[in-house]
């Protein structure tokens, strides 16, 4: 099976991505952003250093790299789980993270939606800010965070409709009894996922 | 005029389509999934069962008997009703009930989507599971149906984006008067549609 | 940079669209749909009287017709904004102002949405009746007005990701404190982003 895996930035997804790798080896995990960034910056060393700078890229460009990182990961075998973002919040606006031909080449059976709480995002962002973490992140409101989420869920259900895939929605906005148990759900549910036979 | 119907499972769905026949006899009305499992089941007798069992299919098999549906409704002339789901619930989360291919085939003048009051989707449930009728059907919360409405509303108009073409929600959370009101309203709406010009 | 500016009937876009011309001269403002209202009937005069007649044309003609003034649009050099809709309420239901072959041609970096209190809306168009402009439009409540921006940012979305652009929204739901500040407001955001680069 190959999933796509996206939640809004700083709410845990890398973790759960960590801590399903050490639930399972029978799974590889791949960050698609990097892997755009990585290329980006190899064919176009001096015009791209930090990875917002790929949408600096002539629109056909981008496109290009995009899709040779598409055909990267559809030459893995077997389970896959692709870390990337339905969208990204930029001053233009969202900004999608996959495009027609990608979702082609990709085949994903499905995309994962990890919603959260608005406020342990905001929670968590600011844990991070006192590690000294991603601190030049904007802050965000609990109103723009949920936006961005419905946002994504609408993207991914566009992007299920143009390449017929499942959407799944993983539910963590209810309070945790103790740290890392939405990481451990949303983990649980990753592997439900990875192993269903229909 | 061609129209796709769609409303959440056990919500009425079906009496719609039938008291419909009985007003006019200027429509045909066809069950996709129906036409799909039948086909699914003629190919590959030792592997579909249930209608569930056609995602089981190698994904391009599926697509193939979809698209050989689709070419079948394409051929039907004067009104059509197409009774379909826009997306169904499975535990792998929410799964299309169109593609591209199969829109650009149909070329539907437009999608209905009826939208039930939750509570009136569970006590219809609840009255079709009191008579023996599909009582392998899990229960929903008024929060999941409402969900699922959301979701198929979404569904609709990224469809509608891909292959130009209209989508009529017809509203019936409103209390009803009498038994089958939403009935009875849903198909005077769809008749005047199908009636219509521009 | 290109970019598709939408938002409900009588709102203010074309108020809008006229103060950013006099803000700025490095912008062109089209109108998408009298351009295909004025191709429509000069090709088919008899059939075309006013703009909602382009719909009653063959699905064929009225794509060639949309994708020739796609065509014309993608010609103009420099900035441009086109003033358009993502969908228009019609008894069928919304039908969508994009296809995604016109997407393809125009290649809009961004869709800008307006979205504004539903309440203002109102005032506005009761305001444009009281002057006897757009008299046969159909009034409408705070709910169907909410419903057609949430129908629009789902269309916004949908086009985003079939043809990969920005999608932003520009809240226009606080109070004013004078006449016209929204439009102020909506203009200098659109020239920020005629005017940023990445």
């Amino acid at each position: 099976m190959k999933f796509i895996l996206t939640g809004v930035p700083g709410a845990g997804k890398s973790t759960v991505c960590n801590r399903l790798l050490e639930r399972t080896s029978d799974v590889s995990v791949v960050n698609y952003g990097d892997m755009i960034f990585e290329d980006a910056k190899k064919l176009y060393p001096s015009l791209i250093q930090v990875r917002e700078d790929v949408r600096k890229l002539p629109r056909d460009e981008y496109k290009n790299i995009q899709v040779e990182a598409a055909r990267k990961i559809s030459l893995i075998k077997g389970n896959v789980v692709i870390d990337t973002h339905m969208s990204v919040k930029t001053p233009y606006g969202f900004y999608p993270g996959l495009i027609p031909e990608t979702l082609h080449i990709i085949q994903p059976d499905g995309i994962i939606l990890l919603e959260f709480n608005p406020r342990d995002v905001i929670a968590r962002r600011e844990k991070d800010r006192l590690a000294g973490k991603r601190v030049t992140r904007d802050s965000e409101s609990e109103e723009e965070i949920l936006l961005h989420q419905q946002v994504n869920r609408m993207y991914a259900i566009s992007y299920s409709a143009i390449n017929q895939c499942y959407v799944k929605i993983i539910d963590l906005t209810w309070p945790q009894q103790y740290d890392f148990q939405h990481t451990d759900y949303a983990v649980g549910k990753i592997i439900e996922m990875l192993n269903f036979k229909l």
